[in-house]
């Protein structure tokens, strides 16, 4: 086999390899380290590197867009070496930088009417004391907590010993001129998080973190507390997936040996990586940000707070504890100030999560009166059927199907994800629209959606899900897994192979997405509520952002309502862990709504394997339930 | 010089040395490790080894009985080799078992009427949760408190992490049958400390300590929380000892470089060892001590959680806090559950710490209608002047001369120390008692005052302090330091040397008793109560105990009063911290105690000096006020 030079710009020595060889074991004969943080996978893009010069195969270029892929950055752990190459190992930063952004998402914006003094627990109060003399001898302590009472009315302040040793140089060198910062907390008493000469309080940031821990994306808004907005977003794939697609192979995970304290570090890792990132950019110390508010499903909270999470994928099925208290920043390990207050939003049962509790917040399902359905279609599918004055909800083991996982050419919506297909009904030809305008190289979520009812439609799929193998196209054929359709020739795709979708595929969509109608169709039927009641169908998680609603519908999806009625409102979780830091009453309104929800646990149902298997069909076996696409059918 | 060999019995080979050579260096030759925590002062009596065989000459025999020198121990760190020696250095148990003591002194009796259950702050309550079901899927944290809810009526219960994370298991091996250990708080939630499975807490012990820390010596009661009885006592030298002997040297050392970690560091490892030995010798688990009540002077408490004293050495003399936070153990670094609350009691002042608020609740000051003082004289004197109704408190810096420090031949209150004195009118040749019976080798405070009054009463000083050299006796001559008298000749004492007091001695010893009656005058003048309205005078710390009422009161340093009001009580300190750690209703009156007391500053009160010059003489310069002294004077 061919030998080929290797050549690192800070080596000093080429490294001979053989053809084929991957950069990152390139890289590591040479000793120069490479980032790896999804564990060589290709998913996190961290391992980006620049081909200065020479021939390589890159297997994959997720994350990279085709202007990085233009300017030579390829992924080491997915790019053999085909020829003599020139490598650039790029700082860090340079990598990182890409994944945090200064523009805000208008969903980021401030709620009307919002006032930062009246509604947030956290507080920043000036003070002058009287300095101490021989006729006033009182305490440091009792001095601060006096001029504090006078200040504010505030009887008695929690504090760490931390800050009680750090006072007296700091009253003093301040010419007992302090700014107080202190979090008033919910039932106790307020808590002391820092205490600063005032004249450096002045020109201080007083910022906080919105987290959402997601199984696949950690999300973190950066927000200034003094106006209540958001400054900086960030979102990263979390680093446990290296450990666990899903939450149950995390659980799985988390229960042997030092599992648990390993995918602790891996998420808090993944959080500080951005968190330091947005302090250098937003020139901040970390010891700015005194508060933070998390969100996210109950499994990744758990596993973020060190608890183990093994009894939530054992029947029945009970999660160590759905109201969290706060915890110093210091106990959970996240880069803030470390008297700060780390706040985990509550969650209602093992599979709805405080992303779901925070999300129903922030959809805005609990402030209105109009019956309303709320869906987080993530790795799971969590539901929310209610109003202002009731509300039910359930998970549905959908399984990551519309993520791309399960499906032969599944992928996640990255460039060259087919994320929206059109079949043309005589000549049964599909036409593709692929993220980045590249060449294809899978099927992302959305674009399964439209390939199903695309199939469906034009009579390439009947309504069991079968391909139909009479169809004169070449389209059609029997492939390794049983039938197959082809939705991209092997010529126009990025890969060397014809892009299918093969009956085993279907089947995966199909239970996936009986599951979420099964889900609505029990929560319907435990209130006595029919579905096509809701006024609203709001869609939460990212996922949603991009599904073709009336393509949805068609396979049965979502319920066959007018489309104006659904919206689609992005990262509900991280929204409402936002809205719960900058206000108290927010946090409190979600408590009551993590109270308040009636969690069915679908497995002990006993209407839901039926409501199931009636699912399982196109786009439902009652197909009076979907007029409109018994419309579109004849 | 000559050469003699050391076999140390856990030593292959001899260790040859010069005669002279210390047994720790020789020890430390042979690469044995001989314990110094007093930093080989001769103090702490931790350094003792065997002397099988061989001569040996022992410098200081402090901490040793004469049965333990009859034995053959020996302090390495003041004894030296005169001759070729057996050495067997004894584990380290050996030496510490002597130190903590299995016979309870009766001041630590059960209060009469005590209800363990009633009074205390800790609680150990027995919960059989319900199983959850597919029914009933609250999680685990939710379930645990729904039981304390109606087993108790607690609303609301404090936890930390560590405890969520051990919860899961512990329920589902329990059979979902526990017992809770927690604390009920003083103000706000009660906080989880243990959660055990019932079968196993019923065998469990459940223990206290109470600690003070005094300058000089630490003391911990082990105590049973089921019955509230003392099960252990154990006092110890403060390791700080090493680092200064009285506060104002160790605050120095802890302004500078890591001095204050260190000094924390040595008074939690005293504390440590005491505890570790009599949870051996108790056998339980540190884990079974749930609660620690502590109490010392205000440089101590500050010492002992890290807070740096610095302020109080400096004027104005300012504590950076009185009432101290409960901490969890683990905090502090208390060998103890960690979880378990460290309660340190509350201080008034800078020089009137908890060891003065518990003490003086312990004296029965507090409940009592009649007029009272109460006088801690230790390293320092503090002196509570009061009643139910008012009370008033201040330091005197009497320093440490009644310990035997800034007098020649002083010492502390161990073997060899002069304790009682009588002088013969006419010939005023002394009489001696000796602690031990042993030959002398120095003068304790109880012999110092008792000497004073003596030589006072009999001519040998005249009121002014100086020495009568007119008298026809060798006991009267000029030294090295002026006029001195000869309390014990060479050839009678321990070491070759006359003991003596010179006037220099006569006169710290004046400043040191002017100092505290300038202080009961002070309170009494401000208060406007005269000093002979005391109806008690109550005397705690270990000083107090052995003193002669009748030669205090000669030479002034206690008020002339009836000897039925004078009470000796031991230490108080410790006595008030463990009734608090046993009585809720305790700790919350020593808290009030500590609000109350109004503390008058000395340094800035106009009349002290006025008051201290007056007291200067002996007993006083008026004599009216010394009616009985005046009487035997004639």
């Amino acid at each position: 086999m061919a030998e080929y030079n290797v050549r690192f710009a800070s080596h000093p020595e080429p490294i001979g390899v053989p053809a084929g060889t991957l950069l990152v074991d390139a890289a590591r004969e040479a000793s120069i380290e490479v980032q790896q943080p999804c564990g060589g996978q290709g998913r996190c893009g961290r391992c980006a590197v620049q081909v200065d010069s020479g021939a390589v195969r890159r297997r994959s270029v997720l994350r990279l867009s085709p202007a990085d892929v233009e300017a030579g950055f390829a992924l080491a752990c997915q790019t053999v070496v085909e020829g003599d190459v020139s490598i650039t190992v790029p700082p860090p930063e340079v990598i990182e930088r890409r994944l945090v952004t200064d523009h805000i998402a208008p969903e980021a914006a401030l709620p009307d009417g919002y006032d930062a003094a009246e509604s947030q627990s956290i507080r920043r109060v000036e003070l002058q004391l009287t300095p101490p003399s021989m006729d006033d001898q009182t305490d440091d302590w009792g001095r601060l907590c006096t001029a504090l009472r006078q200040a504010t009315g505030i009887e008695h302040m929690e504090t760490s010993l931390e800050q009680i040793r750090g006072l007296g140089p700091i009253l003093r060198n301040s010419d007992w001129h302090v700014a107080l910062t202190f979090d008033r907390g919910r039932n106790g008493s307020p808590r002391l998080i820092r205490v600063q000469p005032a004249a450096e309080a002045l020109e201080a940031p007083l910022c906080g973190l919105a987290i959402d821990v997601g199984t696949t994306t950690v999300s973190v808004w950066l927000v200034d507390l003094l106006t209540g907005n958001v400054t900086r977003q960030a979102s990263q794939y979390n680093q446990q997936i290296a450990r666990g697609e899903d939450v149950i192979s995390r659980i799985i995970y988390a229960s042997k040996g030092d599992g648990g304290s390993e995918l602790r570090d891996l998420v808090v890792g993944t959080i500080n990586e951005m968190v330091d990132t947005m302090c250098a950019r937003a020139k901040i110390e970390p010891a700015d940000i005194v508060k933070a508010t998390v969100s996210g499903n109950s499994t990744m909270m758990h596993l973020l707070l060190g608890i183990p999470p093994e009894s939530i994928r054992l029947e029945p099925f009970i999660t160590p504890i759905n109201h969290l208290p706060r915890v110093p920043a210091s106990e959970v390990g996240i880069a803030m100030n470390r008297d700060g207050v780390v706040d985990p939003l509550p969650g209602v049962a093992s599979y709805v999560g405080a992303d779901i509790t925070a999300g129903v917040f922030a959809s805005g399902l609990r402030e209105s009166p109009d019956t309303t359905l709320f869906i987080d279609v993530g790795t799971n599918g969590e539901i929310v059927f209610g109003s202002s004055e009731w509300m039910v909800t359930c998970a549905c083991s959908a399984g990551p199907a519309f993520e791309g996982a399960g499906v032969i050419h599944g992928m996640r919506a990255n460039t060259g994800a087919i994320e929206e297909v059109w079949i043309d009904g005589s000549t049964h030809e599909p036409s593709l629209r692929v993220i980045g305008n590249a060449a294809p190289r899978g099927i992302c979520g959305s674009g399964l959606i439209a390939l199903i009812a695309e199939m469906f439609l034009t009579g390439v799929l009947d309504k069991a899900g079968n391909i139909n193998q009479t169809l004169e196209t070449p389209r059609v054929r029997r492939g390794l897994h049983g039938a197959e359709y082809v939705v991209a020739w092997a010529e126009e795709a990025e890969g060397n192979e014809d892009i299918v979708i093969t009956r085993v595929d279907i089947d995966n969509l199909l239970r996936a997405k009986a599951a979420i109608y099964a889900g609505f169709k029990v929560l319907a039927d435990r209130v006595g509520v029919p579905l096509e009641m809701a006024e609203h169908v709001l869609i939460g998680g990212s996922f949603g952002k991009y599904i073709n609603v009336e393509k949805a519908i068609d396979i049965g999806l979502l319920p066959d309502m007018a489309w104006d009625r659904f919206e689609f409102l992005g990262n509900t979780s991280v929204k409402g862990a936002y809205l719960a830091l900058i206000d108290q009453a927010v946090r409190d309104e979600i408590a009551s709504i993590a109270s308040d929800m009636t969690y069915i646990e679908l497995s002990a149902d006993n209407s839901f394997y039926e409501a199931f298997t009636s699912a399982l069909f196109l786009p439902h076996t009652d197909l009076s339930l979907f007029p409109s696409v018994e419309a579109a059918m004849t």
